[in-house]
């Protein structure tokens, strides 16, 4: 979605601090949900954002029968497409386009997205001596990051209905579950896949994991999902997100099917008492670090380690702002608005692996959970 | 697959130019294929590579179970493995441990990925004060990317294995399309999925695209594929590869379902035109540029314009060197055990589009077609 109120409000931040152009990329390896978040274009392509009196955009698609079906431009922004094939598919010409095109005038700043190579840095600082090149963490897309952590009224709108198909296709997958109707790990992740498409979203978030009994011990079973059973006793995981305009929810369903062992009960009593301790923790202006550090000092008093951090942010990216982990350089504090993941999990190499995952969201102080997945247990 | 090999020629590489340890990442959004190359372990992991008189590698993985199931040690490489979580999840300090591990001396040169971003650069800088950092595009990931570019006699057979495969989902496919099997476009990406790990695939190597008759404008449809009808006249595009133990085949479908307008004839006429030009300039010592160049001016004496890149090297990764497009900066030339696609395509905002791209080896001087997909018309 384009939210225009941010758009102005970077606007005013870029202008105070002296920011002439803003540029971003979204790109095969170097996604920048940027792009999709003030033009609606889903990807490929490169964005400038001018300052000054009047804001406008070029946007730089690398598909412009894309661009014209998704770019909106109704709302009083200037959002003029040029494709990238105008500047041969290059970053440098383009660059070179916008300067023309939004008239940057010679001395000003021009910010570069922080994840720029130290190389194609020094290319940028070479080939525009007459402008000031900015490329820092702690600039405007460190601002833009804060700001997307924290969901406006109509992202979250968003949010309960995609958390909402997220639900029905949970309560779809465990009656199939239940009936017995999956063979391998391939069928459960192409029903979530094929549920996905048929309600609307425009994917999964991330690639759907389902690891059975043999291959649950990976965090990330690697392939994330084959033609193994899905069958049989011990315990299994799920693990997806359904992307719908363009935000992506996240949840892991592990599923135990008896006799389990002593071992695996274990696991499964602990991940389910790590999760409650963790939403009973979550508070508005709780940091993050304290509620994950409570996680991992519960798993080492039974002496187990979770490998991963208790959770995340979730967004246009299945992976942003605010980090949930216990590390030292994390500072980040719940807000009210901020929609996250918790999910504590447990692995071995014998035994299998569990992690029980959902999403929630902080309102009015208040932590609501928005999905319903859970651990399902099959006595057989 | 893990080649000993390259490694030996690697390792002299790195010493004959002062290097005495290489840092490769491979995590979300900056994926990297040295460290599966190298280790075979398939992601979500830091790797470190000294030289001297004896090579060894530091893996430090995300998920310490699924590197103990993958790498491979058993061919004279020392492969020490400490997980993620010992180093905090930092990669500084990982940096740190590894000099402790494989006892780098103070003074040497340490090459980081060129893709570090300046910020994180100047961390490193920072961070190890008595070591040369270097971050390079010309260095050791140059020459990595070089060796890659062209494959061994080991890879030429895992590819000979994965386009059988392919080819064998390309002929199930046409029979399901020609059988009026598939009533949307979730019908066909699944059906390819399934298809790929059934036979032995760790997945596809990339989101299948599939755009029916209303969507196949676009170079890569967004969303990749929905609910939308795959059936009635037009042009349709099926774009997918297979994965097969890390290297991935990429091929695209047109199917044209007539009855066709003249423009979608033309369409046709051109792109499968354009491919047997390309197909008869593919030389050893051809310059990859001159091949697409002669395809792009091709389609313009018709007045077309093709928006993307003729082809591209394939492997480990769905686009890697070498570059076959019609780019001031490519001086790829063609080379005996390159591995590439040829793609050229066409796509209008009304009449839809049409791309035909195959996987292609050189062997021995010789073009040698790996693929077998095509544009399968339908009367109707």
């Amino acid at each position: 979605m384009i939210d225009y109120d941010s758009f102005n409000k970077i606007s005013s931040y870029l202008t105070e601090n002296g920011v002439a152009l803003l540029v971003a990329e979204d790109f095969e390896g170097r996604r920048d949900p940027t792009v999709r978040f003030f033009t609606n274009h889903p990807g490929d392509a490169l964005a400038f954002f001018a300052t000054g009196p009047e804001p406008s955009i070029l946007l730089v698609p690398w598909d412009i029968n894309v661009a014209n079906q998704y770019v909106k431009h109704d709302e009083g922004i200037d959002i003029k497409i040029v494709p990238y094939t105008d500047f041969e598919r290059n970053p440098y010409k383009a660059l070179k386009g916008a300067i023309e095109i939004l008239h940057i005038q010679p001395g000003s700043r021009i910010e570069i997205p922080p994840t720029t190579s130290y190389p194609s840095f020094l290319r940028y600082v070479d080939a525009f001596p007459d402008y000031d090149i900015l490329c820092r963490e702690d600039g405007s897309f460190s601002i833009l990051q804060q700001r997307r952590a924290v969901k406006l009224y109509s992202e979250v709108t968003i949010y309960r209905k995609a958390a909402a198909i997220t639900n029905e296709v949970i309560d779809a997958l465990e009656q199939e579950i239940r009936n017995n109707k999956f063979e391998t790990e391939a069928d459960v992740a192409l029903f979530i896949e094929r549920q996905a498409r048929l309600r609307g979203c425009e994917g999964t978030g991330f690639e759907t994991l389902v690891a059975g009994p043999t291959r649950s011990f990976g965090i990330h079973a690697f392939p994330a999902y084959t033609g193994a059973a899905f069958t049989g006793p011990g315990l299994s995981i799920i693990d997806f997100g359904l992307k719908y305009e363009g935000y992506t929810t996240d949840v892991t369903i592990t599923v135990a099917r008896g006799p389990l062992n002593r071992t695996q009960e274990r696991m499964l009593t602990l991940v389910e008492k790590a999760y409650h301790l963790a939403v009973s923790m979550v508070k508005y202006k709780a940091a993050t670090k304290d509620v994950a550090e409570a996680v991992d000092k519960f798993f080492e008093k039974a002496k187990k380690k979770m490998p991963h951090a208790l959770g995340h942010g979730i967004g246009l990216e299945a992976h942003e702002a605010p980090v949930i982990r216990n590390r030292s350089d994390n500072d980040w504090i719940f807000k009210n608005g901020m929609v996250f993941t918790l999910e504590p999990g447990l692995y071995d190499p014998v035994h299998g692996g569990c992690r029980l995952e959902n999403d929630f969201i902080l309102v009015e102080d208040d932590l609501e959970q928005l999905t319903n997945a859970r651990i399902i247990r099959i006595d057989e």
